[in-house]
This record gives structure tokens, C-alpha cells and sequence, in this order.
């Protein structure tokens, strides 16, 4: 059985400009690129700069749309209306659809970040408001959403195109969400456990969570890697040379959901 | 000789949410509207907000994108180099494009604010930085530009749909340029005066200036009234009834240049 | 029996520059200003100016620090630990009180605005913030809370020093919380019943909620009114003239609590 | 001859939350710190933390306050008026200032940050705005300034206390400017060149500019290293152990000026 999938990594998130160094060492080894937008991160700049690196090694673009909350780093939840999530998303994709266009690119998905990500599950206003952008944008674009989870769940039933996401350097809590960054083991370093935990993510649709116990994915479409961690561009590069090694084919996602 | 000519003003400029307290009472009354596009003012639920009333009242939508100073309202001139000014524009047009596009509209016009308009006069970056956004944008789309003004030859030459512009609530020096707000008598609020300046704008393609000099103008598409002018939405209604009673005809720019 | 009583308002709430229009209408009748501080509105300018107003006018000065949340104008939750509450609050604080300080004039009070006033109740973590914040300012700050709320006697247990306010303007649910904004009738805009209320706030420490119920307050220290009620100059001035004729004596809270 | 010499850095420039990885490796090596106070970098929790790790490491705690132009890091011209420059650098060094008090600490010094740096020099706004500033905060804050320049000149006859300042890891132009990031050989990362230059600086003071002309000093009393070039701790590292290599002192300048 050959397997495929899709690395994608989240860049363009300085609030200043910033020359893309991190983005220059990690885009060569990732196929699918989530851009921030200029609300929790990035700005107009950040975006065009990483839409060109991204076009020039063949790497997929997507939107990356984030609370309003720069100081935080989207990273803390906000108790928005449905129509504010969705009004602030069709916002975001917009501009670096419109920045991506005027480079000659076109934009494969939509990742929300941080707060808005992980609130889908837990939020309806949030669930709600990304669906209802998603329904107005346009129709091929293709929302990351947890593998498995209830947000996934939704949008299959909304008929909105998804992929399903798993973060290979992140633990997992038992019920199948990111154990929080603050807590301990949740951010994990080395390249080489990374890789190994990705492998069996991709080949058996699987994780060990934090307490040891058994995670089972129903379809994993791509790959999440952080550029925050200290070492990502090592980390990056294991993991693509590991899929390579292991005859795990890479490629955007846009080409196989 | 039938005169034709555009009204249009600046809305959606509550840097948070407004209720569109002012954008219901001007609205029905023009027939091109400015959408602030959050760098100076404006937010996604405010730009909707205004897009839906100018689809209801059959109002023409422009985006209305501005520097990034929200505690100066975008009217602080700023040393951005030209490809931030074309990034900027481009992020900010295409996140109302998209917004517009959800609601079922499109956009007819781009009119740069304050700082931004007012320094394509004098900065090459800023004029250069306009340029080349239009250029890379949808290229229907018209750009307000100073009637008779230096950026407004310059984006004709560059083969940019444009509309010459006039401003009848605004005093003008001699060389053409607005009188700054701050000088005595830069800003007309009696309704009736405004009204005349406006007839006499369009009629004689010509206003007098603050030392009483006559200015010309090449050619008069829009007007443009303002919305923070104490009793701006008085000024405006007496502006279109005093077209409709001298003949002038209104209606949006897009339908003419 | 004398009464006496603070009255108080939220002004510098342009998030741009504005002119103090309303702020030159409504200082005249207040005895105590809550100014914004630059994270849900306000600016370094908006300050200086309100500050300067109040001085000018004998009325005492106040911090009114938000989310940093402007498009929302801070009235939208945020998921933030007790640390980042407080330090936004010593910011925010140290902030007005520097440019009070460099107006020969010093802060009375310190007012939390929307999200972060309303919260304290329901938070843990908002309310051990703002009691962290106000046990590591000047400990002569007095602290403006909600009526006999649960934060006012959680900030009495702390031993700050606070002030009880009620809100004229706004209706009240049963349980003794102002309701949502967005309700029906929770807005109160008549010049005459909100004078009303007023007086019997102060005289009987009781209003009427919504379903008619009778809700009492421990103790009147401040009456707020809102600045952005349309004619909310006319109602300030309304209520202050009620409480002259009604032989209330009005003066900033610093004097008495 | 004994030599003595503040070496300062600028910190606290994440506008997100940062976890202070480069602070960490850092303060430990420098006399001084400059901490960005929330308008082009920084946040009050970012304050905080560089403050906390300041205190700890016996780092004396300067304000550095910037434009509001958190995109393009403070680093653009703006075009504000004396007013608006004296009223943000008051509203950030107070917000500052009272966060290091809540920390049990005090101000030693004022460092303005990029275009507010050096706009002084050209900006007739700026200038009057700065000495404005210094002129109504306390009295013992120490200016950093250009090392013989305008404004250091400007700052002495208003009475104002400065440290003249020199940057051993930037180029300078023949006119005694820094060159501009953007020129060849603008930003030096060599350490052991950086700690030669600096060395110079101190005892001879004087540089070679790009061209190889001398430029001279009228006084040297701190230099400052940057954090954001690539192995910044590797180059503040090398010059402290430079400076105690050859017997020149480091302290805060508060000691010494």
C-alpha cells in the first residue's frame, strides 16, 4: 500500500517584517503553507514574501486566519458572535487571496489559527462562523480541520471539502485534543521522535497520547509541524527526509481530498 | 447639456462597531460609498454592515484602504516604501472584494484615504505603490483620484480607469490642494453653501479657491461629501436635492467613466 | 437625611483622534471621568486632551482601562490568565496616570471597562487580576465596581478601597446584572426616567430590574451614565439638574468613600 | 586611564508573548536594557518578564518607546506632531515605569526607538516632542541620544540628563548617521569585529565610517548591541568579556552620568 500526505507548516507569522528567515530554511521541505493574515500575525508584507517563496518551491498556499488578538497571538480564546468569526475569516482569506492573485498563485485551503482552531470544537458561535465563511468563499477551497474531531465531523456534513490534520510534534490529551503548550511534554523537540510519531500517524492512522493510551484517527490528510519551536528547520527536514526514506509519498493536499 | 455626475462619501469608519448610526442616514442619499477597510477604520462586521446598506439603497461600493495608524486615522503621512503601499492596497481591496463577493456584490472603485490620497501628489512611493496595485488588481476597478491633479494624469498614463474627483464641503488653497483641516475655513458645513460649490463643481468644472482665485478643473466625475462634518448626513441630502432640482443627474461613477 | 453622590462617565472613547466634541458637552455636569487608555479605545492625544477637560471643569480623573480589543471595544470576552489581567490593568494605569501626572493632576479612581468590568464576577481569573493590579498601584486608587456584586466584596475583603456604582441608564436583570446591550429596553434614553432612577438609586439604594422586581444595593457610592446614548449630553445634563433640584450633593467619589 | 561604559540593549520586542528566549541569553552580559513599550513591539506581559529578568540580573531599566507602527517595528518615518510625540513617549514610559514599580524596580533611562530615535536628528517635531517629554517626567530619567549629534546637543542646553550612545554592531555613514539596514555591511555580526569597534569607541572615542573616514565622539557613555541580528547573545557576550579583557568597567550609566 503506498501512502501520500500532505506537511504543512504555519509561517509568515512575524508581526514586523521579517526578512523570512525562519520561512527561507522551512518551505523546501513542507508541501502545504498556512500564512498569517495580518490579525494574530503577518502583515501585508509577511503574506506576499511568503506567497512568492512558497510559489517558488511549489508549495501549496493557504490562509491562516486568526483572532484579533496580536499581543496573544490568537492563541486566547474571545467570545465573538458567529457573524464576527465569519466576517473576520472571509476578511482574512480575502486579502491574501487577493495578495496570492496579484502574485500569480491561487489559494488551496483555509486553516483557522490557534484560538479559533481549537475553539471549533468546544464553541458553537466558532463552529458556526467558520462553516458559514466557508460556504461563502469560494467552494474548492479546502478547510483543515483535527483529524477527527467534532469540527471535522461538522463540515463533512455541511459538504464543505476538508482535510484532516494531525500535529506530529504536539502530544495529545486521552480525549484526542493538544495537550496545552504549558503543559509539560506537550511541545515535543526532538527531530527523530517527530519523525517516528508522524510515520505512525500517516501508516496507521494512530498516536499515543500523553498517558499512553491509544488515539485512532479516521483519515489523516496532512501533517502539521511548528516554525516556533526552537530547531524547526531541523525538525522540518527530518521529518520530509524520514517520509522519503519510509516511501511515504508528500505532496499538497489539494491533489488527493 | 445634461450633466451627470457621482456622490460619494467615506463610511464604515467606526474603528469598532457602530450600529451604521450615520451610514443609514447618508446612504440613501449618494450613489458611490467608501468602505473603510481596517487600517485606519473599519472592521470586517463594519465593512459588511456598510456593503449591505449600499446593496439595499443600490449604492455603488469602493474599498477605501488606508495606512495603517488607527489612533491617526490614516491622515499622518507615512515613509512606507512603494511595494508596502501596493501590498497594503491590495490586502485591504481584496479583503472587501471578498466580503462584498459573500453578499452578493462587487466592488466598483478604489479610493485611497487621507494620508494616502492626499500624498500620491507628493511622495513617488505612494504614487508609485497606487500604481502598481491597481495594475495587479481587477482591472475594472476605478480609482478616485484628485480632479486635475498630478497622480490623477499619472494614472492615466499608466492606462488606469480612474475618476476625477472634487470635494464641495472642503476649502481648496491655490495650487489645487485641500486647505488642512486644521486652517480656518477648510471645512464648509452649511448645507446650502456646500450645495452651491457642488452645482457650481460640476456645471463649471471649477470652485473658488480660499484666496479667491478660480481653479479648473479637467474633468468632474465624483463629489465626494464627508461623514464626520457635524450634520454631514443635512449636507448630503441638501446636495442631492439641490442636483435633482438644477438637473444634474446622479449616479454611480462606474456607470460613466 | 443629606445624600451625596459621585456622578460618572467614560469619555475619551474615540479610538482616533476626536476632537473632545462630546467630551466639551458632557464634563461640565460629571464630578468624576473614566478615560480610556489606549487598548479598547483612546489614545496618548484623546487622553491628554480629556484629562485636561476634567481638570479644567474640577473633575476628578479616573483610569478606564479595557481588552486589548478595540474592534470589539472591549466588550467581547477574553480567555486571559490573572497575570496578563493584571499587568494590562498597571499598564493601562501608569499609563494616564504619567500623562495626568505631567498635567498637574493625579488619577482619583480606576474604572475596568466592559468585558473586563462585567467579567470580574464570572472570571476568577479577571477578578484575581484587577485585586492583584489595584494591591500593586498606588494604594490610595480607588476601584469602581458593580453595586453589591460579588467583586465589590471581594475587593472590600482585599482591603482596596472602593467605590459602589449603579447605572442609570441601563436596565438591570433580576440577578442584579445590567442586561445585555442587545436586549430590549436595556438601553434607557429618556432624559426624564433616567433622572428618575437616578434619584431613587441614590435616595432608596434600589431600582426596579426588567420583570419588575425590586433590587437593593448595600450602598450608592457613583452613578454612571454612558457618553455614547444618543443626545447623552442632554441626559447628564438632565440628571445632574435633578439632583440639584432634589437637594442631592454631587462630588467625586475621592471626597467621601 | 580608567575606562567605564554602560552597554546597553534593546529587549522585550516580541509583540507576542515571547517566553524571553534572547532575553534570557542576554541581560546576563549587559548594564542596561531598553524595554519596548508596546507600540512598535512589546506587550505589558513582555514588559514584565524583561523587567523581572533585568532585576535579577542587577540591569539597570530604560524605556524605550517607539512610534505606533507595530508592522513596520517602529522603523518608518512618521509624520506627528510635537504634541502627539511628547504625549506617546509620556503614555509609554509611565505605563513602563508602573509596571517596574509593581516590580519593585525604577527607570534609569529614556531610549526612543527607531524612526523616533533617529527622526530626531531631521524632525523638528520630533525633537521639541522628545525634550517635551523628558521635560515633564521625572526629572532624573537619563535621554539616550546619538553620540554627537543635534539632538544630543539640543537635549544638553534644555537641561535634559542623556548618555551619548554609540552602536558598535552598526556601520556608520561618513555623515555620522547610521547607514541604513538595508545598505551593504550595515548590520555587523562579527563578534570579535564588533568588540574591536567597540573597544575603539570607548577608549579612543572614535569609528571608521563606511568609507573609511574617522568619525569622533565628544563622549561615549554607552553602547548599545542589537538583539535581533543572527547570534546576537554570541556578540554581547564576546564584547563584555572584550571590555573586561581589557580593563574597561561596565555599569549602568545612571552611576555615571
Amino acid at each position: 500500500m503506498t501512502f501520500r500526505v500532505d506537511l504543512n507548516c504555519d509561517l509568515g507569522e512575524a508581526f514586523t517584517h521579517s526578512g523570512s528567515r525562519i520561512e527561507r530554511k522551512i518551505i523546501p521541505y513542507i508541501t502545504s503553507v498556512n500564512v498569517a493574515c495580518g490579525f494574530h500575525a503577518g502583515n501585508p508584507t509577511t503574506m506576499v514574501e511568503t506567497v512568492n517563496l512558497a510559489k517558488k518551491n511549489g508549495v501549496a498556499v493557504g490562509a491562516h486566519p486568526g483572532f484579533p488578538d496580536p499581543t496573544g497571538f490568537g492563541r486566547r480564546q474571545m467570545d465573538l458572535s458567529a457573524a464576527e468569526v465569519s466576517n473576520l475569516m472571509i476578511y482574512q482569506v480575502g486579502a491574501l487571496a487577493s495578495l496570492a492573485q496579484a502574485s500569480g498563485t491561487n489559494l488551496q485551503h483555509v486553516k483557522p489559527h490557534g484560538a479559533l482552531y481549537n475553539g471549533a470544537n468546544a464553541s458553537e458561535n466558532i463552529a458556526v462562523g467558520i462553516i458559514s465563511a466557508m460556504k461563502q468563499l469560494n467552494q474548492n477551497l479546502i478547510l483543515f480541520t483535527m483529524a477527527g474531531s467534532k469540527m471535522a465531523q461538522r463540515a463533512i456534513n455541511s459538504g464543505i471539502r476538508i482535510a484532516q490534520e494531525v500535529f506530529a510534534d504536539r502530544a495529545y490529551d486521552p480525549d484526542g485534543h493538544l495537550s496545552p503548550r504549558g503543559n509539560r511534554g506537550a511541545v515535543i523537540r526532538n527531530p527523530k521522535i517527530v519523525s517516528e510519531r508522524a510515520i505512525k500517524m500517516v501508516r496507521e492512522r494512530s498516536v499515543f497520547a500523553l498517558n499512553g493510551s491509544s488515539l485512532k484517527f479516521p483519515k489523516v490528510d496532512t501533517v502539521c509541524l511548528h516554525s516556533d519551536t526552537p530547531n524547526a528547520p531541523g525538525i522540518v527536514k527530518a521529518v520530509r527526509e524520514a517520509f522519503q526514506k519510509e516511501g511515504i509519498d508528500t505532496a499538497p493536499v489539494g491533489a488527493f481530498v
